[in-house]
């Protein structure tokens, strides 16, 4: 585990020292205005990024042989700019492979992994129909995709962008779901779940997450519908005797999940189910935005009074957090 | 009570006698090829509507003083054209004001009223937040907001629309509300179900049901939106000491519900119970409209594997009723 | 081969006899205003649709056992309505399975499928990338997919609508590919070939040609685009050592031929093959409906100096044959 | 009255002393590259904002409790950076309550606002309407009202942002409604009249311009156009015997004067008055938000034919100032 | 002068006489349900158009070689059908050349020509810009263009569609702009007027008004705003000495009249004449579709409180006239 | 010629001297954080542009009167900051009229201009068109236009924003549009090349390329599409007896060549030889942005399996360039 993290440097007092292990995600040569060269780093760890400078690079202490991507071990002290804090970075090399886990350094869901992951089973053991519960038993016991599954996050940027949060996502729209589906009659629930379990499974290689959360270049050509799809289709296929019927209708799910058109599914939802998978998981995706922003407001200090600053997954629209504010009328009530 | 419907005619035989009360849809003078005047109708009742053709317009049997929006007693024939059928009416008149149940003459929910009232009380009952629950109470102890809410249908057409249309979309909505809110800790569950109960408020003055449903004038220049949000915040000014705060968020949930400037919300949602309730509206609205049309199909006898017509409110898309062809699938593997 | 067309039925006088073979696109029972039950149907072949009508649907020579689909054999007489021709039919039964072809019932390309299939062959044959060279030549000697190709229509209706018009559209925009690649350097003609022949191959599934051109219920719900990425995807994964960079490309054309996300496309063309590809399939099915349209002027006798009518493909635009109307000028010019 | 004004100071010499109460907009503790912290802040009044450093903020005749929307005395001198002028401060404290005048620190209409109210009373009295004249002059009687009415600005920014701004756009549309409603015989002029004198009325409760234009909470929520229809009806209300038809009107124009639904309009303009206003105003606030730019454009001794920087309220267009272009003309003719 | 007008045979009753010249808008030949062959024709003069029929086309004393677009004298008696009147006609005959006045026969302005022209030419008199004037008196002097001003309609349909339309909506327009041009300091107001007279020049060329409206082919191709700018760019540089500057501005008003590229103008309002220009020209166009929906429904009889039909040019928005709505209430609080 | 490019500085040592002409493109005083007083200016010529800075001012080795668009000639060294370089200017003078080739400034096309318009011109030569043929030739002919067309840029960036860009960019289009025209029977080649060479001509009168690629006064205001078309009437009108069918198909062209009113066409292409023109032309623009910028990320040393920057003229797209994707695997597999 990690001593120290990018979140503890914040309280760091000018001066301060500190030694520990970061992801390097930029580095660049600069030049003073005196035209002293010096190395400006960009590192992160799973509870954010900071910037830290190098003012001698060619200091015998300072690794030559890093890059973007590596993680590397930083001895140096914080420093104070415009009200930010700065690593001032004093020694630095390239980490062992061993040495830190990856779960540090980059932002990982806060749900515990194996409890997820036995929701989402006990989802699928509920199913009545055996030709899906079938399938997505034999999937998810497929090692190398759950493992991927499991680890995969939901979202480059925007919603559930970390590590788990692919899972951790889809949990939270099982439960939903469930509860949809138990409301209207119309909706087939273990058709519904299947879509809810497999609309984002091309995620595992549309994104890579080794080093920072990036498009592969397989995901940038064919986006995760249609990696998706095709993973699903492959499963069907090698069960004998799964109902065709079935199979184009899990392929509509995850091929209209987006909803429309121009958010890049090549089919509208035209059945009740896509319909229903379309607005859980857009509602879903919403609601962990939101609670993002607000987390970040309340880090920031921000008075609960102001809105949040422009939410890109909501057209920049500003929030306000219904529950802090009437919360400050209570207390301001009482005195 | 009315002994015979629209839905009965359609299975009458060629020449087989009827006689019942109808709504006056539309009245015409039209003249035949070989230019003899008739007056062609369109009558209806709950179950539907119907044309229906006076032959002989100056036969004293047929009054004279009828206009549309009028209830008539009807005596005739049924007469197939196009594989449809017709009225052929020998004796028409006026009917007395109240030889006819309107809930017999519109189309009216077939939920027990009652039932959804005090389903929508307990809701309320529920709440722990006592300024909400003491607006809420008040509001629907006022006989005559109470008489048209449990009257009002929740839209001219598209879904809903019914009388009692407005109090079944709000009970579904308050069911699907509180299964949201326990899902997730930002909502403010009470404020949310607040909002569920108000939002469609101003349709008991947007719309008029007497005979049919229509806009009011007042309704078409200021819309529900506007007037409901009116309504709210009159009954919350009349209760001293109500938090300004609850007052404004109130109103907010109102304005935004459309979801979209384009769609009529003067404001975007921009609070997590507003987001949500208008994610729930819209989804509710839109099962609803498919439950509506899968049942039509089944009416018109289409088969379980063609697409529905195309369905206005889902930008003209054509549905599948996935839990039918499915069905039917079982049946064929059993054989 | 059948004896008599629609399109010759136009030229009848009042009451000259006919005697054909033709498929039913459509079967309504109908009373005229006297309330006599009569037959309307709308009868087709390759060489268009007319209106027919039976008076007596009771005579025995009338078939009581045909369906909307059915190839029937119908003898009556010409008669003339509103300046139209309609079928006046006296006897009609159910054709015998081998009494008729089908390319003598649905429109077909006028071009000869033999002479179109090889130069796509030739097309394949000149390719110096063995990879591609490889898959399409083994796709196109899978039988059943090259009796799908060579017999498909390339659209519902808009463009190429007609048997064959997958593979005349393909050939033509070989041609034009071919063109394109050896002016822009940056291209990779092989590529862009492979995409040219298998951007549209799903329609050998989306669209049934059977007894007229429907979508399939598969074809709904996961498109064209998707299907024929699957199809193309299974072909490659059975060649060993297929290399998995190329795989992508193929499929990213495929998937981002419509140049659009709102026609349909999940994913943009992002390689200039994909680019090209959208530009010029968008312009060939333009210019097929510009001449589709131009011939039905000249069919109906419309002045050279006329705009079309809207032609649905072109925004609803109306369109000017030029060099008929420069035609014209010509002559006028010279006299 | 303040003695020196932010505009004074673009034509300072470089260490010219100046001495004057501002208004803090913006304060930030940075750092200069080697380490020393120093004070960044941005002043304002009514003729614009500058930047302005502390280089020793711990010198003791710097204030250490002033804030963000504090008016502060501040001593130093002029300094030129990159062409702009900056304020090197040495001394700084926080204004007493009625040392400066609030006019003085916020923009403000060049108008005379007495002058511009008795016009507003002035169109008021030429009312022909009983009604709709005892409504605007109970309403514009009303001291808090009328108080906020005439030092409102009409928008944060875009249009008329200066206090005062309301009133003076108001009086400019009304003078405009006028010659208008003269000209098309099917305007009702008091009821375009009033339209236009309420049309911005929220404006009061949506925007505060206590220390800088801001969007209260309330506004942010509900908007000018919800809010002031309900002070619009809430007056009317308190009028025994007020038509209800005449309400309907007013608040209609209220609701629908943006035009458009996605302008914020929960209602299209459906009466030719509503129409006539939003054209108006839509016209009015370009002509201002011109007027603006091209004075810009002159104060920055831009070339009369070089287009304006890009305007925002015109979409990003650049414009050209036609008299000042064709003035040039004659200019260099005479030569 | 004709003697009998369209409008005056809505009056007529069952059987009337009637004997008079009309235009021949459509021509069709039909057939009875029994068969017989009848003419369907659509008869048209500046009052309004109706359908007519000749039951017995091989009657001698109906004309055989009339067409669309040409003047007929016809002779028949009324006939009701679906509550509207028919012609039921007897006798038809081509109209000799001067029979009949053009202006009875289209829709024509209602205004005095004569008076328009010289309220136009009195506005180009107060010009105080001598180049502007010289311009337009030269151009308002050539006696073909002229002629073609005076007699153009505004538009085919929807706005000032009728004879003299373009002159009346311009005269209009610059009423309105001379208005404006004095309460904006910053609007050239002799630079303006020209625009108002010069922005719809082209219509007379893009539009054919010899029977009926029409689009002419080069109109269709080219459009007036092309046609407009080339028309006075001509006329320019026929005046020596001409500021090249103040053509450069005229021809950016015309060819930025329509407002919006989306609207087919090239290039968007970038000088505050242009931006007024396409403010006024839209309005007054709106106005007057407005005017002619209101006077459509009064003559249709509905009542005050109806709402119009669907205006096209104001996005398919219903209306309301509000004098007459208010003036009933007036009315009925007198009783 | 010069003896050092902008290119070249790129490699050049910390330190090296340089001695060269350059254009100014900005000019701006600023001050150290010392508050000493420097120039910063942007430098550039054919092969792209750098910073460069002049630390005093006042030495009198640096010309006082030079201003941005002069050429001047600058002596001094390279600088490197943040891993770019720098000029670092010792001596600066503004260059004599003759002393440096425009060409060396601006960039330029790297195709040979006179074989370029040789090209052009026997693509006129093969025309069987007499009247085309003689427009075109007498045109070119022109030694003034013929000049500007050789010499402008196609655009201000984008595409083909270098000097010879429209002449380039014909002639690709040229070719292109030769080769379609053969391939579809309905198109007019003589007009669709026409339309070609005429489409983009008004932007020898909307661009300036003397000192940097502006659009002039004229061409912000009424645009290369106007301009072209009147250039090409003029042209046609002073040739007696040119067909006016072939004027309006030619100006149509012009107009209708953007293809979609939103892009600035007044009309959409209603022949096939302007809808043609309208891809070929679109499709050419976006092959040479591509074109550029894979050039680009090969010059900056990106690797082969990463995308592009995000491509403006492609909606901020990102691309993959294929044959050098490709080119790697196959090196990849030797190994």
């Amino acid at each position: 585990m990690k001593d120290i993290y990018i979140a503890d440097l914040a309280n760091f007092n000018e001066g301060a020292l500190f030694n520990g292990f970061f992801l390097v995600l930029a580095k660049q040569l600069r030049t003073t205005k005196t035209n002293k060269p010096y190395l400006n780093l960009i590192l992160g760890d799973k509870t954010g990024q900071l910037e830290g400078r190098v003012w001698d690079p060619n200091d015998p202490r300072i690794a030559k042989d890093f890059e973007k991507g590596d993680t590397v071990k930083v001895r140096g002290s914080a420093s104070h700019f415009d009200d930010r804090v700065q690593m001032k970075i004093d020694q630095l090399r390239v980490a062992l492979p061993d040495e830190v886990d990856k779960t540090d350094l980059l932002p990982s869901t806060t749900c515990d992994v194996a409890g997820l992951w036995s929701q989402l089973l006990s989802f699928v053991e509920s199913f009545t129909n055996p030709d899906l519960k079938l399938l997505l038993t034999t999937m998810l016991n497929d090692p190398e995709l759950a493992a991927a599954y499991r680890e995969a996050p939901a979202a480059k940027q925007l919603h559930h962008a970390w590590l788990g949060g692919l899972l951790e996502h889809v949990v939270s729209l099982l439960t939903l779901a469930d509860r949809i589906a138990t409301h209207y009659p119309l909706l087939d629930r273990d058709l519904l779940l299947t879509g809810v379990i497999l609309h984002d499974l091309g995620k595992v290689r549309e994104l890579s997450w080794e080093t920072g959360f990036e498009y592969t270049l397989e995901g940038s050509l064919l986006g995760h519908i249609h990696i998706g799809a095709v993973l699903a289709e492959r499963a069907i296929d090698k069960l004998p005797n799964f109902p065709p019927k079935l199979k184009t209708l899990i392929l509509h799910m995850i091929l209209s999940h987006h909803g429309k058109l121009e958010f890049g599914s090549p089919k509208l939802p035209m059945i009740p189910e896509a319909l229903a998978l379309s607005f859980l998981d857009d509602l879903d995706a919403k609601m962990q935005a939101i609670t993002s922003e607000f987390d970040k407001c309340i880090r920031e200090g921000k008075p609960a009074d102001e809105l949040t600053g422009k939410v890109w997954s909501l057209d920049q629209r500003q929030l306000l957090n219904t529950k802090r504010w009437l919360g400050e009328e209570k207390t301001g009530n009482r005195d």
